[in-house]
């Protein structure tokens, strides 16, 4: 027996328990993906973007891709008809196309844990991703360190509470306190045990892959096959990086084929600083990004046909005195804007974009950077938008804080997407009740504040839209919005 | 007679401020304007852009616009056709549109002191124009602090001195340390005596206007009639707002009389904080922006047909929690791009933009917010682009460092917009004399860079491209960009 003091406590324990918890899963309660409702940005027309095509096709069959240490995939090749010479592979013009356009999905599904957490990946869709790789985090109370697992676990869960994440990311930093050859079994776990968001697996060792696959079996268990088609479901996605220029190495093709055989989705990403790892001018930039990504793509649908691929694209540009590389820069906006007609073209996901930057701090640079970058990316039609959240120092540092910040920019960038709203009761503004023009909807308070700032209001105004509902705007969650205003 | 030791410190002393001169000629050798070669963006499809302009001319017939105070601007409407009750105007539906499709020009020249400086308004050129109107001034060193006359010498010579900015501004801050009635002269003054760009004129009272008016041409003296034409040489842009909601006062119609008849541009700019002085919703907004605007502009060519006028946008939402505007928001961006739209499809020019934010520091609320706005602007096809550099707080501080950041964004957006270049030296890559494919244009330094992140280069690399000229890449001049890189 409790004494009704102990009760009271118990229960409020429990409210505040029950409470937390409730708004736990309302910050968790995400749409899923944004559903792309405006056009996207094309700065190339359709003639451009031919040429782009056809450099692409002379640097695959002039130049040709080297697949490094490697005898099966040459075996490949040499079977779809391209010159192997050693380890360089030169491809009829086409071919590699051909290949893509013939099987690799527009769209697909991947699947999360929480069936509510799948993402549609292609098409109008955008997914919203953290940071990939860096062996740091920063923050401003402790300031940059190495990345431990416990860095690790806390962005998962950051990512899992955001609702404009719509992904668990892969490596949201390098757990460095853990050894490398065990380190990918506790990022897969970690991403499975704290988040049922999708996730992306280890590329770093083909038998780093193998694990990854097997551990995704045991977390789906009978759902790791889909009735419907007998087929694996798509659970992880995979980040295969070209080794620009003009090369794909053992370990990203070894690990490309273990995703590719289990039907596990392959970003097939150009990692590209501009003037260094390709030519300077952004059309010859776009050209070589095109020209790698097709044989990378092509590449896992001879492994297997139907597997799903992501035109993936990271193009930074470089200081040409310095060497190191800029980012919200606009050759590199330009180059994504080229790459995402061109993946629309072939009919494939695309892969770019995030709060890049350069600053070591989440301060005014690493702001102007990531918000050009995140912009742009939005606009350009990126389907998977990598390193959406916390990247700093080009990569090097995972912010806290600008983890926060670009995750407020990707809700802002939702809206944005989502489109402007035509709809009779949003577009106008006839009462059928009243019979006359209503244009506003302007609770109490804000007359005042009209009054204010634009002398008497000079039209009746109203408290709801003709069909009574109501709509507000989008809020920053991460700055204040208490600043004065002025005219 | 001087002693070795005299001359040499006189020579030093000389070649000190030669170079110094140097520089700042250097420095003030601009760009006069730029010439956008990327499409616009366009948010809306014709039909959307349709239902605006009905809209629009739903709001001019059935609710229509006050002009205030102003019995000879109710005498002009009434000869035009227009239906005037009190100081309520209510157009015939198409009246403003064909009195602006008339006779507004599409494009002017805006004559700057230094012919060089001049800058082309409308069409595919941007113009970008520093913030103009706040009260407080601010920097790190001192905070916040009233502006003086000081501050406007600074901010206009800094203009001046900024390759990316194309014009001197306007009240590009309020010297509250000279009374209100000579303040206009002072500032006037200061834009002719310290800046050779274009500028603003005063527009806080009819009298002001024709001061500003007389200034001009004495400045101008002989040069201020154009032979070719006998008219005006349009010499200074004026901001006249709409007192949003769908009133016009007697101070922006005076002013307006007053520059139209001098010939000089009028920037009719509907002043708008969505949810307050407009329709919550973005296309409510849009539609009451093109009737004031249109109103207004409209009113200008009934003074003078073929005077030049602006369609201006300053949209923002606020918080419905505390009335405070907010800025790099999705809502206003997609309010500027439908506003855009519609000013191409009036074929007039279009007035928006900026580094708006609502921080009271140039920190990362202030750059992403200003990023957000800016690139948006640029995407969008604002012609001018009021308050580029400088704004705080929303606009009620002028700060020193957001002033040197958003330069360098504009120098930024000024490459994007220059766009892709597509011929035949950038985007390709056979080599006339060495008869074979060249893709890299790579110095010494930077292949070491390419061999670190991405093994030895397979390529052959060569230090020029096929025509021998260079290319480098747009950095930024504000923040450093030393920072580490990772693949």
């Amino acid at each position: 027996m409790t004494t009704d003091g102990e009760a009271r406590r118990g229960r409020r324990r429990g409210a505040g328990r029950d409470a937390k918890l409730a708004r736990a899963a309302a910050g968790s309660a995400t749409q899923a993906y944004i559903k792309r409702k405006i056009p996207y940005y094309e700065i190339l027309n359709a003639e451009g973007l031919e040429i782009i095509e056809h450099n692409a096709d002379t640097i695959l069959e002039e130049i040709g891709i080297d697949f490094r240490d490697d005898a099966e995939a040459l075996e490949l090749w040499r079977a779809a008809g391209a010159d192997v010479q050693g380890e360089r592979v030169r491809f009829p013009r086409g071919l590699c196309r051909k290949l893509v356009m013939d099987s690799a999905p527009a769209i697909f599904t991947q699947h999360a844990r929480n069936p509510a957490n799948s993402v549609v990946i292609g098409g109008d869709n955008t997914v919203m991703v953290p940071a990939y790789g860096p062996p740091f985090v920063h923050d401003l109370d402790k300031g940059r360190r190495y990345a431990t697992i416990e860095d690790f676990k806390n962005f998962v869960k950051l990512a899992y509470m955001s609702k404009s994440l719509h992904h668990s990311g892969g490596t949201v930093c390098e757990p460095v306190d853990l050894p490398v050859n065990k380190r990918h079994f506790d990022m897969v776990y970690t991403h499975m045990r704290y988040s049922d968001k999708p996730f992306m697996g280890s590329v770093t060792a083909p038998e780093r892959a193998e694990d990854t696959v097997a551990m995704a079996k045991i977390l789906f268990g009978d759902e790791f096959i889909d009735p419907a088609t007998g087929q694996e479901k798509t659970v992880v996605v995979n980040l295969i990086n070209a080794n620009s220029p003009m090369t794909f190495d053992e370990t990203m093709l070894g690990a490309a084929k273990v995703y590719a055989r289990a039907n596990q989705a392959c970003v097939i990403s150009p990692f590209i600083l501009a003037g260094a790892m390709s030519p300077v001018t952004v059309a010859g930039t776009a050209a070589q990004i095109l020209a790698e990504a097709l044989a990378g793509m092509a590449f896992v649908q001879l492994v297997r046909p139907g597997a799903p691929v992501v035109f993936g694209t990271f193009a930074s540009s470089i200081s040409m005195q310095s060497g190191a590389p800029t980012f919200g820069s606009p050759e590199p906006t330009q180059v994504m804007y080229i790459a995402a007609s061109l993946a629309r073209r072939l009919g494939v996901p695309f892969r770019s974009g995030g709060g890049l930057c350069a600053s070591k701090l989440p301060d005014a640079q690493a702001a102007y950077e990531a918000a050009n970058t995140l912009q742009a990316a939005a606009m350009a039609g990126v389907n998977f938008m990598l390193h959406t959240a916390g990247w700093l120092e080009g990569g090097l540092a995972m912010g806290y804080e600008k983890f926060m910040m670009d995750a407020d920019q990707a809700s802002m960038l939702g809206v944005l997407l989502g489109g402007v709203d035509m709809s009779e009761n949003r577009h106008w503004m006839r009462s059928a009740k009243l019979g006359r023009v209503i244009i506003f909807w302007v609770a109490p308070i804000l007359r005042q504040i009209s009054k204010v700032h634009s002398g008497d209001l000079t039209l009746r105004t109203t408290t709801v839209t003709s069909n009574g509902s109501r709509k507000v705007h989008w809020m920053p969650l991460s700055v204040p919005t208490n600043a004065g205003n002025r005219p």
